[in-house]
């Protein structure tokens, strides 16, 4: 029986929410990311029981967004005055491993810019801080647990490849994948176009919508 | 023999004051969250022997009461001006785990809002950031202490209907239960109306009873 | 032999002294509560061997005095101020448990206000940032520590009568026994009316002697 | 054959510097207790492989001095414009314990006024935050340290007289002792009236020598 | 199998990237050290599962950088203005030692000045806050992996010569060796001369391309 | 075969640099402490695997510094506008103990004076916060460490010239001894007259070369 339906997918449609693919001790999982800012200093808070590697993906990962946000289309402004929170529910469960550096870029990324994920799309893979993806492990679990989900679309590293054309194809049918090398071809693949509502903006700034 | 007279519920009964419910070592119990404001600079103070999946509820359903302060009726600047202390009593016990996730959310909203919750009604359930409710374990155990305690009303996740659903009904004649799936949801129905008298206004804002 | 004579009991009796009950690896004991008050920012210090529910103790009663300062007659500019110091003596032993809470309630409140405790008057129980007194355990113990170091009376939570009831009259003739619900109680019962030559100031206040 | 020689005694006589008696593992044994100001915001650096107990106690005596600062002599402005730098040299041998407590006011007291302290006087005892000095133990062996490190006069609790009266008295033949209850007889005692030419004075502050 | 393919050090090939060699449980393997800067007041974040003796590394490279940044053609004023992320890739794997010290200098001021360190070179040896260069272990397992990898030239100090002659040259044929003494020849040796375009520039510094 | 050539300690003659004398696993060794200051708000950075007690010794170092800055020919305005780190190189190995203590008075001194410390000497003692030289432990292996490492004088405490009566004379042939009570002793002893290039100075302080 699936435990998120599709309804679910649904209410995670709100941007700064990323899907990730984990590996936990129950096997291959999915988590949500969720990102959330509100007026502050630039803190960053990180909750749902994340081990030290997992903060610290969280951390590559805002540096990331810091130092490139002209090209995201993120006001620097924005850093200095607001907090960001990062938590990934069910926070009984422990979490840990970089293997959620690309979706937590994602999900902040969202957060920042009010774009949208697209939705049944889920991501993994770990980040660097000069924009590369790199190959995570615990590839078939993760990718039969996205099946399970209802999700549709999985981005990855191009070196995780491999590791996917080893499971039986009858078990992915309908899956599609997307494999990457560099930060900016996530942000691409999986931000939509349009802003919805709950765009950040710097009060003060002209930029209106 | 019944710890909490129906006295005790009504000296609860104060803006700020939430009833949550338990599972610690001794089975299921009832939780009072306590928030109490004070002048100050945003400080979160946590106390109660809380573990740390616990204190990140609390981080987790204050951050959500930032984003959402506007809806939630809830002055934006009163976060930098008063200092947040939430207690739970019973300081011998541990307490932990993420099922008072939205106890936390509405004793939070309810000091700042000074609206008061509603007598002899419990909750229990983890939240989101972006405003889920998730369902929670040790359902039984937990319906069965609010029974006890005189409790009349129990909000929580509809994913826990069917843990509700394989009680023996005549334990829990007369409980009345509210499935929720998101957070404004639990806000509307546990809230009252009318605010008390000492709801929380930041000094100099111009906004009277 | 007892340990403190009556001598030491008017030693204690400045402003910022309140005697409290504990229950130590020795068995049941008296616990003098010093709180001094210094010119500062408002920052809390605990010394004395504290465990961490004691000290969580010592914030929930400060929280408590801070958001009802003005029904305590406290100014509350007064907390951004002074820095407060709440010690325990006796450093070798440590200390531990809620119990202390209205004793160091009533510390906080005769500090802050210059007004004396009681002489030769105890107290034990665990208090609720709502204002709750709550019961405690080890009560026979703790009051047999009472009766042989010279007190006269003991303030307690209404739950712990029952406790009382079970000790053999004999063993506690002369003590007098007042329960309690809530602080304010406390606070009416054991704080005197004068005030002493120490009562805490706030430099550029208006209100002299 | 004795550590310290009576030249080291000199030595010693600078204002700040006061001698404690401890009990570590190898028995009976004095300590150097050392205060030293630079300017600054008020910061206490504890050193010398201190234990929290005995670091506990250098918090109380600093909060008594503070408290108390215009009785003994000291201008209140000079703790937020002076670093306070406690040391008890020997850095190898672990040291804990609440007994230095008296040593330590001393030594504070001293550096604050510049008043020396009396020369091959030592010190042990508890302190409490209301000015109440604690006995302790092993006083035997401490004593014994003393005379053998040519001490000549030794301040304590008036609740340790039992246990010098238990020591043979050809073993502390020439020794004074001075019983005490509370730190101004203790501050009366070993301190003494002149001032050298260490005296801390406050930038800007007009009374010159 | 080779894992890091050409096109990856060409990735590599960006300011503030530099390749060092590590002695991991595995064996010798090659290290990304990444630096980013991003607007800030200097803090410096350290993120890559690194072990405390490689965190003092990069806070010793970067206190050497400080104190000779106008020697390495840095503006002083940057240190106050940029925060500094130094990130060593795939964060499952621990990370310790002082090996990486000259890679990470070499990272920093590859940051700090916009130069690109040149393509296909890798480092290894402890630096000193004075600007020595240090020997380090595990040369003959490094040397291998940097081989392995594809790389052309390493930098080492001039006491690890020895450990390099005792390697069956046929393993490292095609390998050029560099030996230092100070940490000048390093950054001479392996930052290129021309500037890249996210040279860091402080805001209001005149000197423009 | 001797680690540290003579061209080591020519290296190491720039002002900021000591040599001292430590007894670690591996039996007696040399230690070089470093200090290099940049511009800051006057934060102590220690590195190079420190225990507590070396760690403790440094901060009774810089204390003694401040302390005493007019006497040792130091602006004390540099302390509040210098970040002052201290690192002991090769840090894979572990170091503690308070033996280090003059030495790290001699590199902080030299350090803010700009005055280097003689060449081929080399300094072993734990210092008090009063000023004083303590004896220290294992000086035979010490100073055969000294010795075969080319130095020519070695610095310690006159308590320790009974250890140095015990070593066989042929082994410290050449080594010249000087013992010391005081740390302006040792300041007087290690420090040379002339300034070096690299010396501190306060900018807006009119003392120009
Ligand atoms: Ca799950
Ligand atoms: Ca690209
Ligand atoms: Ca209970
Ligand atoms: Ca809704
Ligand atoms: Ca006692
Ligand atoms: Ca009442
Ligand atoms: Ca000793
Ligand atoms: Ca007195
Ligand atoms: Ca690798
Ligand atoms: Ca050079
Ligand atoms: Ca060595
Ligand atoms: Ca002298």
């Amino acid at each position: 029986r699936q435990k998120y339906s599709n309804e679910m997918y649904k209410a995670a449609n709100l941007s700064g929410v990323a899907v990730g693919l984990a590996w936990t001790y129950v096997g291959g999982d999915i988590l949500f990311i969720e990102t959330s800012l509100s007026e502050g200093k630039g803190e960053l808070r990180l909750t749902g029981n994340l081990g030290n590697v997992m903060k610290e993906s969280a951390s590559t990962a805002l540096s990331y967004v810091q130092a490139h946000a002209r090209n995201l289309g993120i006001d620097p402004a924005v850093f200095t005055k607001k907090n960001i929170h990062i938590h990934v529910p069910e926070g009984a469960v422990p979490k840990d491993g970089p293997s959620a550096g690309i979706t937590m870029l994602s999900s902040l990324t969202s957060a920042f810019t009010g774009r949208r994920i697209k939705p049944y799309l889920a991501m993994t893979g770990e980040i660097t801080l000069r924009g590369q993806v790199l190959p995570v492990g615990g590839i078939k679990e993760k990718i039969l647990a996205a099946k399970r989900a209802g999700l549709k679309e999985v981005v990855l590293c191009w070196q995780n490849e491999k590791d996917i054309q080893e499971i039986n194809p009858q078990y992915i049918k309908g899956l599609k994948f997307h494999y990457v090398r560099e930060m900016d071809e996530v942000v691409e693949k999986v931000l939509q176009k349009g802003k919805n509502r709950d765009q950040v903006r710097v009060s003060g700034s002209a930029d209106a919508r």
